[in-house]
């Protein structure tokens, strides 16, 4: 059977953008257009030209990138109203743009149309027609019909009409926007269906685009691509305004690998889906997130010792695909709910299954951490320099002779008050001792300074790591600040992130621990290419 | 048309806790089982009584709860192979939980009993049938059917067979799991369907429990809704293992506000929603998750500048449901306004609501504050303080000249390494300067140590205080740790237990102002006696 072709639209640049806290500057456009035509995405909505700079240098300079078959679209509204489409700056703007492809964005709701752009229904269905009209001399057309959903429910007859309008026009695809998200699968299913038969005898193809405002954004895109869409609209890693665009990375994976009959990217392998979806994280500043779908850190990890004990003998039994068909892997973390399984597992990874009287080592020295407040489920970097202490390969870069910090709340002669933290340390590198003090936002930051500072100079590739997140939690909270003081640390360099852990029952004690064990994690896996 | 009820059985407590990252103190837990009996959620499962002392503890304790219709449910695997369910340890555990539930768990996939469990597949029945028979006689029997839509996949009639072997020995649910998280909606209908027919002769209702490794757990749970499911297992904000379970905040809101025909919650309030899910992902020392359906802070937040101007026009045209349904509200991002329904909550609790002014005086506060990275929901007595400070009755019990702490590793002459913590601090009680130091484990042991020192004479009271908890978290954590850091602290005296927070850059600071809430609540408080 030949599988039916579904084309992906990436829209990450532009609507992905209105995401709260996401802001791409003119090279993170470029670079991630790149990565995007890299993989195979058949359309690459840059920005809005008419609204600001950016997004014009964007169109400037992308077109003396190769972006292969990808085709890059411009988006912009239909002509103001009362206008000629030749005289709107909007439609200029697009023009001028001159992309492959323009994507234009009209009204299908008839209480938008006269309740909000205060147009008449007959003025609405003109401002479609013109502005298509006149962009379709300039590039392929997209119409994007936006609240169709919503549009169809209180009037089908103009939604339909508005959509003709952009197919006379010279549209060759219409887009069905589910602008706020809150249409369910069933309706979507019925009402993408009603639409692709009212335009049966016009030469266009349907694409779908939706918001993840019920959690349901995946299964609508399939919904509609089931009833008939060719064309699935979103972003990477699902980033949007409110609760998001539909996560391209997902649609695409269940189209390719979960659903029977359809094929995405011409049939190019899925396995970059896990490296771009972080590449565009950390594009963006953004967090990772870890429980996300098929690429994320913790979608193929396992923590039950019953789960763990079941994967080694056979993977189905809890992984529903193979994670490296999306380029991710297996984890398996070590935690108090786990037995044993889950450290042969992981010191499978390490190739010591062998070696009997080592991972019996390696499982005493576990279980006293463990006793003591330490958690490796999130902390495989320390987890894999406490493989290489008990083994015997471990060769520490650095030695802490001694570290101190000061914080509090400076008394100064005025009334004003003053917080400060500094930290001093002294490393012994080598044959070399570093004596350096910095000051820091707390104290941890100024250790982090200080220790920087310190080893700058013998390790110059801990410049390309950075500190992502810090974690404290008492271990056992029945004693409050007398108890165990559990950090987690996060790091990051341009390929990975890591987890360190550090106990104490001093909290700057642990929070050293911690990172010491992030450098020495970076330093040992430089040493190794 | 009356609408058919759904039950609703959280497994926030039990699969929850497999989730990466996640581990919830007794305390914690027992904590939440209370805000989930409150807001009216049908089956609470607490924990796995054979795994560990913890889970174990929570059964004794949540007893001496009033939880109002909830079920509390313990949970456990079938009987080991080749032996009596009397006297199988998982078996004694779970009667010994003394629950009105009982959740017992058995395999329906016909590989899994003969290539994991290493049983044949009548074995397998007779554990089914003889566990759920020696449960049954203690409590009501809930059936899960793991991995029951891979299972019949495989071997459609071999899992009917399981489900008939839990039927027949008194379950009245039966519970079918997608373990893997990798089954499609159309799929989940389909089989839904068949298994209920087939179980048409037995009484027993069906329920669904969903795993979001394909982002379609919410869909596939209303899948089964639809074709008949009347109950849905989940974890509120979806925390799980791998990529999570289902969110059954996103599914209670759906099946109550967007689908017709069905009821949750006894046809309860969801404005509760909003609140509950900041708590369990503040109980967890999780960070929120800002696009989350329905009750992220992100969910109703505006950003572009058109739909914003929608807005103030018709709230519909980018709004799917009126946010304050769930317990959210609307943000327009430039104006940077959030948390109003949380703090209308709080106030409402100080019955503050008829003084407007006062009202809009603490607003302005808590906004502020917000802006820094406050958030008041885990801390109380830091908002009734707060309060107090804005309406002028504020009198404090003493005042900060200055504090410091010193805390490293100390260089000693051998080679033993020595971590100390030390605090000074100054205070003025009354017309009285305090100048007091302090040892402690850490270095806001030792400030709370020193703090205490210095007002033991004026306030023998404090005696009677202690810290239960104590958690940080970076607020905005894409700098590490040159981010703002909020601690948390939680005390108790014996009659009460309260929370208090600060934020700052630096932690030593923020715990400071932490500690000094909890202190003054105290005070407060016996003031009032």
């Amino acid at each position: 059977m030949n599988a039916k072709p579904i084309l992906i639209y990436d829209t990450t640049l532009r609507d992905g953008s209105q995401g709260e806290g996401v802001s791409f500057s003119l090279q993170d456009k470029l670079n991630i257009a790149e990565r995007l035509a890299e993989i195979g995405i058949d359309f690459i909505e840059g920005g809005y030209p008419l609204s600001n700079e950016k997004d014009v240098a964007f169109f400037r300079e992308i077109k003396k990138r190769n972006l292969g078959n990808s085709k890059v679209c411009a988006f912009g509204m239909t002509r103001r109203k009362s206008m000629k489409a030749e005289d709107d700056p909007g439609m200029k703007a697009l023009v001028q743009a001159e992309t492959p492809c323009i994507t234009l964005v009209g009204k299908t709701w008839d209480y938008h149309a006269t309740e909000v752009l205060r147009v008449t229904l007959e003025e609405n269905l003109a401002m479609i027609g013109e502005s298509g009209e006149f962009l379709a001399r300039s590039a392929e057309l997209i119409y994007d019909a936006e609240h169709f959903f919503d549009g169809y429910n209180a009037n089908p007859e103009y939604a339909i009409k508005t959509l003709k309008a952009a197919a006379s026009a010279g549209a060759t695809w219409l887009s069905l926007c589910d602008t706020n998200g809150g249409t369910l699968p069933e309706r979507i299913r019925e009402v993408t269906a009603a639409a692709i038969e009212a335009l049966a005898d016009y030469d266009v193809q349907i694409g779908i685009h939706c918001h993840n405002d019920c959690e349901l954004a995946v299964a609508n895109s399939l919904a509609a691509v089931d009833a008939g869409a060719t064309q699935v609209q979103g972003t990477i890693n699902g980033i949007g305004e409110r609760c998001g665009n539909v996560d391209l990375i997902t649609v695409m994976s269940n189209l390719s690998l979960k659903k029977k009959g359809y094929s995405v990217l011409g049939g190019r392998s899925l396995k970059p889906l896990t490296e771009l979806s972080r590449f565009v994280y950390e594009t963006a500043n953004l967090q990772w997130r870890n429980n996300q779908p098929f690429v994320g850190q913790s979608a193929f990890a396992h923590k039950g010792g019953m789960h763990v004990h079941a994967i080694n003998k056979a993977a189905k039994t809890y992984e529903h695909i193979d994670p490296a068909l999306v380029g991710n892997e297996r984890r398996i973390l070590v935690s108090e709910l786990s037995g044993r399984s889950n450290i042969a597992a992981l010191a499978n990874k390490h190739n010591l299954e062998d070696d009997r009287e080592l991972m019996d080592k390696i499982l005493a020295e576990v279980v006293r951490l463990e006793n003591q407040g330490y958690q490796f489920e999130n902390a495989g970097a320390s987890f894999d320099l406490l493989v290489k202490r008990v083994s015997g390969t471990y060769t520490p870069h650095f030695e802490t002779i001694k570290y101190r910090v000061v914080a509090g709340d400076r008394s100064t002669e005025s009334e004003q008050r003053s917080v400060f933290a500094e930290a001093i340390i002294k490393l012994k590198v080598g044959e070399t001792l570093w004596f350096d003090a910095a000051e820091g936002h707390g104290p941890i930051n100024a250790l982090d300074a200080a220790l920087r500072k310190a080893l700058a100079d013998e390790y110059p590739m801990l410049a390309e790591m950075r500190l992502t997140d810090y974690k404290v939690r008492v271990v056992e909270s029945s004693s409050g600040t007398e108890a165990s003081i559990r950090v987690n640390i996060e790091s990051c360099d341009e390929h990975e992130s890591w987890g360190t852990i550090g106990v104490s029952e001093n909290i700057i004690e642990a929070s050293w621990s911690a990172l010491v064990d992030a450098v020495e994690y970076k330093l040992h896996k430089s040493e190794k290419k």
